[in-house]
């Protein structure tokens, strides 16, 4: 299986473009065009099991250039929408990962770069929320479970209780197909998500179900599987060359397999990309949420 | 006040060296000399109250030289006992502070280089657990109310109870009065802990009262109040000079107040020496609870 | 010897504030009010003498809030005129220090960020640097002798035949007298740099003298001498309680000195400062002599 | 044109495993198997060509096992030999790469962690090098053109003429074809390197020729460009499959080029590993030099 966490690689894979019956998409420009937004509902049972992701809205917001304006904004907007629609008001941001390895890192970086407030609003009062028009924020970067010996789930779950916590955000880093992907773009989905997931390391999922709230994943793909950049070069080159789909996937099945299946690469250029996507994502959960706050900065 | 967290320098402050009645004092030099470690007994209210700290006992371990080994013997040795003696077999290491302020880092470096075995014991179960013969050993460095909003107490108070965890060992930075013992007296108690007392901000104490379990609560002093290092050399030369201990402390009490005040200093080697120091510490811890695997590495 | 690398403070320890001949003084707030700029004029070898510095000019820029924008301003001034006066045109930036250290690492750090021209220049020519108003710019974190077995200007030395440098601009951490001024005074001087002067470790001086270039030295206090600390404060206590200067001179030199005589403290928040003054710095350095570039970005 | 940096990897894309005249070949398994080294030899011009390697001496370690013992060992050997094969005395260990991007730290981070002695030899004189029997080390990490604006050439060619050095030991990062080989070979050659080669970018080589004295290159690879990663898997299965080589070259040829070119992909690990192999070989520098001083840390 060539393996993404990306609803649109998903979407890709399956054969051709036709309509899939319960998967619903709908692709935007915006900001002058330098952003494209892309919105596709997984409806149906029949659809979610197709794409093997499940039902679920999924927002991808891909950056036709390198600037951060336009970007910013369009992560701005999609983060207050969804949160707003599913009503949330005590929010506990976690960034999942392992803040030692660069490319799984992303979540923690983000929850050393935000402004919580739920210590403030908590010894100040609900006036002193209102004068700002500031949500509840929390967050916590629980580490994965090779540092902690805990599932991030348990440490998760005993917070929302204790702190009576409405909804989650979740931050992780992704795996992708294509190397080309990699730090561009951002999914946000509110089908929640599997520490780990993106690396190799399949955890219990962080959803609804499990956990009680709502749970918003916001991930951006830091690795791909080695593996899945040779089968899907070599099929597009096979197709190329005028060999069917079935033949196709008969020669990939056959394919000699590396040892580097398993293998998960990322760009050279690692450090500075999850440096600069860690500020963007704090900088847009600050602005939706503490707005004022980061007026003041 | 000449702020300490060390019980060592607590008592050093009180008046000569004659006897505090209930509190009890043993030193001990071991392992060829190099180490000296010296066990206090707080063990009345009286005591207690002049002490200004908590009834309960205080380890010190001081190196005489910068020799790793002894000292690494000495805390296994302390830790060790300390664990044993209170009967703790499920335990959650907790590493204090925010890992991006450098002497407020040891803790979470700490955690970063332990070996944890929970997740290995739940999934190979207690046969594995005698075969090795090792504790069950969870983590977690649950980060400072300014990055994450909520109180570490909250935090580990709901780990406890979902892990069932019966004790907990919390490693911190710890203030020191004078500048020579920075970095180098390693304090063990079982007192518990106020996470940020360090660094100057007290939260809810950490200890057996508040968390239900045991806490075991290792620190190495790493900042020292610059006032305090004012005071005691005034002190010390004044007294020096001929003037009673009266006279210097109405002196002192009038003494120009620079803004210093609550302005911690560190040396400026502090990155190598919280590095080599959080490195000990985990490899004692290590070494204490699952030292089959650290032979094996 | 109470030991600072400013000359604002040296010109401090000089008793009364009475005139010094051969030494001018001028004062100057600025951008509404929010810098305050002194420059201070060596002109006689008895002003040197008394001063404890070498001849020439030392300018020192203090902020008085902590806001960026005025202090940026301040200076990107103080830098573009001192460099117009020299008449240099292509310049080598030399951050002196260790990057391993954080008290020591302003230097590299602000190598780390600044925008380098010299290779653009030869590659594009001289009507690229014209079309775009540039400077020629290069730089160089020298690394220190502990590291390297190399003396800084013996690196340095060697690189300015090669390249015809005919100036150098030297950021270096600096060593002050009171906590206070830890991180918060720029001191830009036409005097040159004693590298690790700072941080206790004397090296052949970077001047003109030595170099045969103009060396412009740009400093930030980032260590004091615990020992400058108390002898400070122990001076203006007992000079408020009526001691006489000479009373007070004899005093300290009988004072008990601790063990911590050449320990060097810093603030514990200095990952933060470090960081932070490195990036005005670098900043301001960019803008001085590539402001088409720093735009762009 | 499928790129790598080891002669080992040039060897195995020549066709078949036929002699190429010129080009000697010794395998050799040692330290109880867990270690192989290779010495390719490259004499003549034609080999020279048609490796695509400038002729000289290649010697390629590849460790078996994740252990450190043996690896280093080798590595301590076959360092030892080539430079005293060359008659090198005062050596300049040269660490090329950007320290700031992780896969390109290799050398850098080797010449943070060095002992160098030629300013100790410098103040304690000869008897000092001989009473230790210790080489005279100086090193440097000479950034990066894009952060320097200099060429490292130049910033080395004005070094060894003002330290009189006889040789240097280069060490960088390089690039391999087999995401398999990552972090697992290292190449050690007398044919110098071109600074930056590794991660695209090529610079003036620093050999013999340049610089004038003998270079000692030392390389790990650390990243693999993302292209040769395909056309490998692609070769090989399809070879499999029954095709000619003739053909899967056309095949390769007209192959659908992605993006991906020159995206040169590295592991999710790299920080980890990137920072176990610049311990390795700073320690295995060290023991080849400066044995005294390793034994008494």
């Amino acid at each position: 299986m060539r393996r993404t966490d990306l609803a649109l690689e998903a979407r890709e894979i399956i054969e051709g473009k036709e309509e899939i019956s319960g998967v619903i998409l709908e692709e935007e420009n915006k900001y002058g065009n330098l952003v494209k937004v892309t919105k596709m509902k997984i409806e149906s049972n029949h659809g979610s099991q197709i794409m093997g992701k499940p039902k679920g809205v999924y927002i991808t917001i891909e950056s036709k250039e390198e600037r951060k304006e336009p970007l910013l904004k369009a992560i701005v907007e999609q983060i207050k929408k969804i949160v707003e629609d599913k009503g949330i008001k005590k929010i506990l941001v976690v960034g999942l990962g392992n803040r030692e390895i660069t490319p799984d890192a992303l979540g923690p970086w983000v929850i050393d770069q935000l402004f919580v407030t739920r210590h403030l609003i908590k010894e100040f009062g609900q006036e002193f929320q209102k004068k700002y028009n500031i949500h509840d924020i929390s967050a916590i970067a629980p580490g994965v479970m090779a540092q902690t010996g805990i599932e991030s789930g348990e440490i998760i779950g005993g917070i929302i209780k204790k702190l009576d916590i409405d909804g989650i955000i979740a931050i992780d880093a992704l795996a992708a197909r294509k190397v080309q992907r990699l730090y561009k773009t951002i999914q946000i989905t509110d089908t929640g998500i599997s520490p780990g997931a993106g690396v190799g390391n399949n955890r219990k999922v962080l959803n609804k179900e499990n956990l009680g709230v709502e749970v918003i994943a916001i991930g951006i793909p830091t690795v791909v599987d080695a593996e899945t950049i040779v089968e899907d070069r070599v099929e597009s080159s096979l197709l190329k060359a005028g060999f069917s789909q079935k033949e196709v996937d008969i020669f990939i099945n056959q394919m000699v397999h590396g040892e580097d299946r398993n293998m998960f690469v990322t760009g050279k250029e690692v450090d500075e990309k999850v440096k600069n996507l860690s500020e963007i994502l704090a900088e847009a959960i600050n602005i939706s949420f503490v707005k004022a706050f980061t007026n003041l900065s």
